[in-house]
């Protein structure tokens, strides 16, 4: 079980420090002020959970090491597909929107995943550390639905916009 | 914008086609029978959920493709890594009931998107069958961690048993 656990850790450290490489590409793809502070705020953020991570890592006399996490990759892979694809502009906010909460989802599966185990074995400092990551990643989901709003509406009068100047 | 809309749909309907090759596996490799039973009905859910989306790209005048959803393929890759790794039973479904609910969340983020574009390009009907499926995914969520609790204070026993052993 306490294997279980650890796996479940070195898989959340990987995927964080995936994130931390991935974010700045984000921000700096996105257009929308607001969206592109959202990411480097989220970053920030993203690292402190790295810290976290290290400080659980550490009271369980562990290394902190990630085993190469496949999931994030995948994402972070379909991150990078809307980064440089050929979307623009608003469109392509919304695009990365869409990436960034598959990410924030997958963060939040994992993270109640070891929260619950870290429960289970009794690790009551671990709950705590864990759990604040877990509201912090489940905010900005709720950030990233909010920005998404108002980034689609301006991808909508965009893409009308464009229509109207094709016709 | 209808483009990113195409983009997402085929990205999900890529994703549900992979998790309908990959749920049978995961039902396989679970011994808790309630766990089994939820992988098998699941897969059920999810062939009605490619359906949907059959409609959508049908009333769209597209043809129903995907384009490789690297994010699941990522998900189901650390998916197949628990289904034939080295835990055992069940410690061994606790870990696959992690991997299945990122999967959950990778589609509830996805499905979430896509209902708002609908929503913004004006599809009700669209709307209407993204909901349900969105409903649906939150609902195996739900039931995964319902399920979670009874395998994690199973597996808990388990390893407190072989630990006892071992002494």
């Amino acid at each position: 079980m306490k294997d279980l656990y650890l796996n479940e850790l070195r898989d959340i450290y990987n995927a964080e420090t995936q994130l931390v490489k991935a974010l700045p590409k984000m921000a700096q793809a996105a257009t929308f002020p607001k969206l592109r502070e959202g990411f480097e705020e989220h970053l920030r953020q993203t690292q402190n959970h790295v810290q976290r991570l290290e400080q659980i890592f550490a009271s369980l006399g562990e290394k902190a090491k990630g085993e190469t996490c496949q999931g994030m990759k995948g994402l972070v892979k379909e991150g990078d597909e809307m980064v440089s694809g050929d979307f623009e502009g608003a469109i392509k906010d919304a695009g990365i929107i869409g990436a960034a909460q598959r990410v924030e989802h997958y963060e939040i599966a994992a993270y109640g995943t070891a929260r619950e185990l870290a429960q289970l074995l009794g690790h009551s400092e671990h709950v705590t550390l864990l759990e604040q990551t877990l509201e912090e990643e489940k905010e900005t989901d709720k950030k990233l639905t909010t920005l998404a709003m108002d980034v689609n509406r301006q991808a909508l009068s965009a893409s009308q916009q464009a229509r109207a100047a094709h016709a």
